[in-house]
């Protein structure tokens, strides 16, 4: 597709690219290539990529990753032939590695998990925040289910409970802990899932559901949350269920959330523990 | 780079192509096209996807999920100037995805975290299992660790713990519990990271360090290893080195595993929970 808009080079054009790609060393012994967004004749960048990777196994680099914004799209295709594979993918761009030495493969495996909230957002009147979806497969069941979501990329599980109940009901909340988790499999294609259950204390009480997502929100006795069948029939939910009534009645405990300095970046990070029993909280 | 070793179809031949790619439906209104590692013409692709995507929106689809194995490389660019954009790579293959409705895109999101574990393994005489390994940010700098490793996609948490415990020692070992897990940031590019320490039972003493990754293992005193500068100098090691000082004086409680019936596959799936007060263990 691409060389019918590229020009061609002659060998001899080809043997006078001399350059190698710039990129940034990483702490493995290996090479960091971010493609800009300049368009790029593929010809040109596959002679390129072969004087680089001629040059980076001379230095004896190890792991060489080439990040190809979607716009050069037509990059990815010399870069496999010259023996990258994919590694990992967002909707702006995809990383590609190519491993150098001789050695099994050392690199970090991809994202494996998708990471999800449900929130536990209990009044003193002994009532319960739910909610119907619009959409999804709880849609025109009449379930009523605690407000859950996606925990996105960089967000820590605590401020996402705290958004997502803001999201879809325009209720405050302040987290409290982590009462249990759930690990499950190939939740979506290949991908692993942990969902987190959030025990979170309301702040405000006036219901303002979301319009996109949410058919209705509301204040429900306790009680009767748990005496749907849904939550009956099913074993995760009614397990929940188990929890928050232990939670409510005081006799359980979570794992509440510690700042800790972050061995990554600037951010604080958070360590979840059971802090019933540690001074230190 | 591909048009030079393809036919260039005429209008009237792309015309012609009147099949539609095949797929399955999703339970979102949705369809995923698997493409075969058969080769197939950039052109005649480029010209079955247009047919395909008009079709697919006359009948009112939504997300249209298109997965391209590495050897059909040459189909990625294509599927771009087609609208489609990346959703997630694999080594193996790349997806994507174009949102055919006029409304926002309620497509999941991509796996953000990358999972690990670190194993908390306490014999009889007090004495902890370490490792010192031959490779990444601790190498030759003589400090004991716990064995730590990468949950693969698809493994529970328990498991991975078990697993690495043995393939970089040797020791079989049992999962008791979860007793704090850490949630950091930007671990590696733009993911986020769960780090869950598992408390475990050993049930053998032979030490046999793997080869490949392990420099040293050994037994250690329990006081020593809290002992290291490492431990005492940083804040993750020493807060969890106070959670399994707790856990052996045995006044500390985490999550256990709880198999429950899995939403998603046939597999059994885990909850992860306080399950000192909860009389369904």
């Amino acid at each position: 597709m691409s060389s019918s808009t590229s020009p061609v080079l002659s060998e001899k054009q080809i043997q006078q690219v001399d350059r190698i790609l710039e990129g940034e060393e990483d702490h493995h012994g290996g090479v960091i290539v971010e493609m800009t967004n300049e368009p790029l004749d593929p010809v040109v960048f596959a002679s390129l990529l072969k004087a680089s990777l001629s040059h980076w196994r001379q230095e004896g680099k190890r792991g060489i990753w080439i990040k190809i914004p979607i716009e050069l799209v037509n990059l990815v295709e010399p870069a496999v032939k010259e023996g990258f594979y994919f590694h990992h993918a967002e909707p702006k761009y995809l990383m590609l590695v190519h491993w150098l030495p001789g050695t099994a493969n050392t690199l970090p495996a991809n994202a494996s998990h998708r990471v999800g909230i449900g929130a536990f957002v209990l009044n003193e009147k002994n009532e319960v925040l739910v909610v119907q979806e619009k959409s999804g497969r709880f849609r025109g069941t009449g379930i009523w289910k605690l407000p859950t979501g996606v925990v996105d990329e960089g967000e820590d599980i605590c401020d996402a409970a705290v958004r997502e109940v803001k999201e879809e009901t325009g209720i405050d909340a302040k987290f409290l802990e982590i009462l249990a988790f759930r690990q499950s499999h190939k939740s979506f294609f290949e991908k692993s899932d942990l969902f987190f259950v959030c025990m979170m204390q309301p702040l405000s009480s006036d219901i303002r559901p979301q319009e996109a997502e949410i058919e209705a929100a509301q204040w429900m006795p306790y009680e009767e949350y748990v005496a749907q069948p849904f939550v009956q029939k099913h074993e995760l939910p009614r397990r929940i269920a188990d929890i928050c009534s232990a939670k409510k009645d005081k006799d359980y405990s979570g794992f509440s959330a510690v700042p800790i300095s972050s061995a990554f970046s600037e951010k604080q990070d958070y360590l979840y523990l059971n802090g019933q029993c540690l001074d230190f909280l």
